[in-house]
């Protein structure tokens, strides 16, 4: 039921069409979400200032194009992630606009008019060199919800003096996103050095006990410093939502 | 080397007491945290806005009384945590004001005059009764690093209607803690609802494929929601503080 | 909100007190949860068919006591589980006629009247002697829901012909609840010799590279055989919740 | 030895041919199973209502088409899970109505006369659009066997709202299919708003600390809602098998 | 149905007392092991040489007691494994003669007249000081059901001289057991060293990386040297069982 | 130091060459393993009745001929295990009457003349289609080794019906290996069947929680029946290495 | 800020340009690391006698090329390790000098001159012929950072005379690299045997329970032998680098 | 057979009292741990430069005592690790000189005399007051050895300046023990500031995630740093001894 279907409704009570307990019944089992099932990716736009994202991995190029079309229908920008050039070929058909951010593995069609002004600022430290595509997944997507990104590659603890060197750079981020495979404990050097929260993003990149990522995971969930929350293995869009929510919260009063 | 020291050393080279290149020499190898060391408290204070928190498991009442008192004469506030009633009357023999939080294991000693004005809101959802003490760890340390906290104890999901109940109240927050054991969905749900950042706290309640909370842990890193960072299992502490900073970032401009 | 006032609004729509607008405001952002959680533990109880039962392990004596009061006030039955002695003797303060089942860990108080008359047929085969307080906990719950239930101890594996001289016994049963610790191989066998669904119950019973239930965990959710559900380890009340879901499947329209 | 050879002997013994020696020590051993091993397959589709199903993954073609041919010698039904085009193709050489299900990975060669009548309900809710094969697995194997299937898909608790409408849907299953891999929570949220069995199915849908399905398992086990049974990962054909024992109990009276 | 109730069955066939089609139908569903059933201890002890033996851990002395008076009226040997002194105690009340093997844990009562001629040769070789009391129980156990036992103890690897010391020795075992906590390294270097049988059990001694046992049990399942079966962690009785049957088999022909 | 040199050293000492302290010093440091070194091979061969085993799996098949070549220069018979069909025709270039026996994936050369008379008996059941190949590695390795074999394969504990017809093969067994996939439970029934050792190898066929194979392991390992000992999954070459040695037994007194 | 930098700003305070508040203020924010951070691979050389090596795994050939130019553009070495063969054409490209130990999976280029003088003694044992690739990694990273290496393969536990019989290379040892897979038990017989320090590498050679090297990595750190550092699996690059340590240590003051 | 006999035979050759068969066969059967098996610890103490050690957890007060007395009769020094005050008190009735590290678990009793002599130097840094016992263990052990050790506590790295500030420190070790818990980064850091071995101990300090030590343990083994060799969890002493063996490294012709 939507909001014209409820006024309705009301309106037939007012002028004595339905009677109240005819109204009543119907109202209280009223399934509530029906409003916005059919407006489900506008209301989530409303709701978080991002519509739905689509996570391409294991998507066929087809099924990618599909879900962007319907997305693009609604709104103004489409981000999809963990994308092939196959899936951004087929997305290309349909928004000759679409970008391609092969290292982070992005596809970006950004339609807003006037472009969206950065705000918040989020610096991104990664450890080493392998980390980058994560990395860059994260900062795409951070900027694309409209944040402003400092990259800080290649620093990790082995050599502390090059993390030591940025932390004028650091001292100006609202949030921090920290990440790191191998052993993983740059977010906890990070944290003691900043007074921002810090966003923790193992990776998969390592060998043997690494165990896929699992070993900087629980580095990073055991650190001594405080002020770290950590997101999934890999997982950059995660940090780079999670960064977007804490830059600019947006509450219900804050919609349109 | 202080800071007094460190204009001393400066002023003898204005005056031509000591020469460039003795200066230099010594500046050069400046161990910097030999400045902080000895006040390295005081500096945690003035960058993160609140000094060190002992973390009482495993220490002697008397060594946790010897810490408190050390922290006290350079502080005007302590947190303990993880504190049995032995460490709190151990605490209580050289602070007088010292309260003891039974059920979040804290202790607070609050000097700070006028009282921290709180700001910043932080809602505290927690799963179910026996998840309370890890919620209580959460809300008596946010409060104490000055935060206001909204606690809304037991909606767990298999009565998702209760926290569907509670929606105006999360829509009020400016960054929620989701606390949960067993299975630990409830921060997945709650991040659907809400637009500012969700920490999630899973705890070690539960058996059997509980497995000590990693169960719950699991589940929230692998959330379909986005928006969620994740602490350490049964970390009410640490979600705090990252809510803390979250809600009033502190810069090193904001030091006083 | 509940029945009432929206029956009151409504008559107020029809009645022009209220305008057509303000009553759709209202009543799009109804939390419909509103009406139940007041009245949580009845409506539970309409749709389940059974009131919310306590998980005794973790609370203290006078907890149990308080919630089992508030349950009583607007249930007949009350069911605690792992419970010590000590919550049963803090719960027959309140409720005179509360039986407690050692072995089961369970306190009943059971005011239904007139009894509730079994239905269904529960047959529940356990391994070992061991698993019986796992066993007794699902059968002692599965009778307090109003199932009949049948016990076949000490049936395991490696003396295949005790369990096969069962089979008259099981080919009876309307649903199986195989319980079994150690390598946990009888829901397989007992999943080949019946035709209804098999729930399985693994238990911490073992040493070793038992891993405290997981070993048997691992066992029945690789089961060759069909027609098994798992529950999680020692959890003999899950299985018996199930099995009375099973057999006595309340959808919405049945309730009174 | 057979039904009727076993009346031969009793025959045998009646006449006074066969002496009550030989008899008896031949019964003594009879190895009872001598009776099914020749008819295995009947006999299971006597005992359960459906043939032996055939796990295609890891088998050759020819191995396949060789036991379809063995089946559809004594059955008119014949279902292959895991099937690839080439498993089928294979089939489709000795069975030309065999029809293949891409998405569930399903062979299907139905020759039943008249076709079987739906009955029961099986409601299938899944999480995700990745998720669908194994769905569509439970469903394409529970429509095979004689049940009457609604699918609900892409209803995660992210957005619960979602699910919330579907409860009508629901409301009408006699057994609820739960499908969802990344945290797994889809499980808990339906049995808290149904009062049927909900069979759960994790999924190896997500990645890093999904532990390829694990984490989704996990949760469904220590799932703080009751009336949940749960099946290994990604097994949509073990859910289906499950429901169908759930939804069409077949004892050993109901035998033809 | 025992041996005498079948042979009257088929005399009443053979008289005509009994039609052919009554016998048929009985003797078709005949549960081969009722006749077991109710000799089941004595009817193992016929299998396997040895009878039923008590786990006595998780057993309270009253539940030992009466399973051992149990097994005693029918048996001449009981052994109670994982056994406490009030275990013994309890045991010793309906059985004078029980013996305690403290270390080992094992009770065992011995009336076989004559005693029992040992035969077939166990070296048990144990790595440390700690592994004392899985070797003990392994050799009690082995001796008490016949076996001659050479101990070996303390000839841990990292010394391997003290083990090549004992070549001789282990060159007359018809079969080794080898047992070792820590990195579990025995049996590789054994089983290098003899042409026999290895049974390797790993034990819980060590801590941190060893897992509780997990550790050597993992070294001796991927074990470069042929020739080794691996038991439970700790399970010292297993080991003494599993070479018992190497040491004496007892087929079916053997029974008296 | 080889015989002949010990030989020599000895005869300079008593012809007077070679002075006591001089030879002393030298002996006392003696690497013994010297004399074998030069013939390891052939003194395994002495020892353990069977020459090295080849590990064909991640050597190239040049690597393969290579050793095949140098343990046929001392050996009249070359087992090589995993071994792929390009391994193969690489052996049989330098081994024309190399025999591959694919599904075992086991290269074999055999110049043994006479022929070695099988002796002993390995009863080999598996429980699924699956299994086979490493049901063949075992059946295959053992026949080498000189043991007689019998095959009962598919003979899961679903249909333990088919298991338990086979109770006369299994009563003439002398060591029987059970092979199990999925859950593993085979081992715990057959053992509780037969009173000879049962070598237990769990495979990794199955998925999900199967965990590669670690969900039989666990089963295996904490079977509630006695007499079983485990080797590696997949592991059919250490079963039947283990079961040559239980079968025939070479002692150093047996050596020519 | 670097020396020079340094030295002007002192220089300007001498000569009053600069005043000791504007001075003292910069100088307390030093970043010391500022110095390094343009020298860092330069700097590095110095510290550890060895520039930066490259982990060519999961980097293209063209980064790698990159990465080496630049390394060799202030370095007189350079290692790479992971390498493949198209890694090493790239190099080729612009380092003619360029080895490539295939085995080893290792590029190199020298261009030290005079060529570095071989010191301290590695001896470096490993199991098996599969151990090869990561025994040829520790060996030659060892010799290209100086040291002399003895290498002593196929020495496994299984047949110790082996390992025995080559005491007396092991005793020439300054440092013993002990490399094994499987059951990976070498370290501990190896240290038991040698007084200076045994670096372990545990080898993903294996399988089943190996756990992909996990198996032996557990084995050696319980070793019951002291005097064991263990390193990452498959890490002989790790276990030369640490055996360099050992054998070369350079403090700060042995900087040219 | 010792030294003596050796000889002995030799000289029985020489004279011609026994053939050269006859001793050439003794000889080659030789069991060269003989000759130590009787001094064993004597023997390990050329070896080693030092006597067997003592783990006394798990063992009995009189059996540390009796094996103290055993050790004592042949070496001027002793160390029980892990022990308690009543493993002490044991000690001290047989030697009255014995000291009792608390904090470290350690009983030492030294009678050398000389004493020895400090050398090499260890310089041990942790990150927490909770490490410190594991740090004492490790310092008292060292020391005992005859190394000089430097204490450089609570340096964990969310703090990194306080490690920084200690680099000088640092820079004369010629080896670092660095005791990690929570998460375990410290050796990362101190390797990349050090240009010797790095000893890296995990310790079980922390909680959740920490898994017992596993985290730490990962994180060591995982580390992006080289130079680092690992030991077990909470095994300080297996620190100091490697860190004596890279000290003080005594080859065979180092021996009295």
């Amino acid at each position: 039921m939507g909001p014209d279907e409820l006024r309705e409704l009301l309106e037939r009570v007012a002028r004595g069409d339905t009677d109240v307990t005819a109204a009543s019944e119907r109202l209280a089992r009223l399934p509530f979400a029906d409003v916005g099932d059919a407006k489900v990716d506008h209301h989530r736009a409303l709701r978080c200032g991002f519509p739905e994202v689509v996570f391409c991995e294991g998507k066929t190029p087809d099924q990618v194009r599909d879900i962007a079309r319907e997305i693009l229908a609604e709104s103004s920008v489409l981000l999809g992630t963990r994308a092939s050039s196959s899936h951004f070929q087929s997305v290309a058909q349909i928004a000759q606009e679409a970008r391609f951010f092969e290292r982070a593995r992005i596809i970006l069609v950004d339609r807003r008019d006037p472009p969206v002004e950065p705000a918040g600022h989020v610096v991104i430290v990664s450890a080493g060199t392998s980390d980058q595509p994560v990395a860059e997944e994260a900062a795409v997507s951070a900027e694309a919800m409209g944040n402003r990104v400092t990259r800080v590659f290649d620093a990790g603890v082995a050599g502390v003096h090059r993390l030591l060197s940025q932390q004028d750079v650091l001292a100006e981020a609202r949030v921090v996103i920290a990440i790191a495979g191998m052993e993983g404990a740059l977010p906890s050097v990070v944290a003691g050095l900043v007074a921002v929260p810090v966003i923790a993003v193992p990776t998969s990149v390592g060998y043997g006990a690494n165990l896929a990522g699992f070993a900087p995971l629980l580095t990073m969930l055991n650190s001594c410093a405080t002020g770290i929350g950590v997101v999934n293995i890999d997982n950059g869009f995660g940090a780079a939502a999670l960064a977007d929510r804490i830059n600019r919260p947006r509450g219900r009063d804050d919609h349109p």
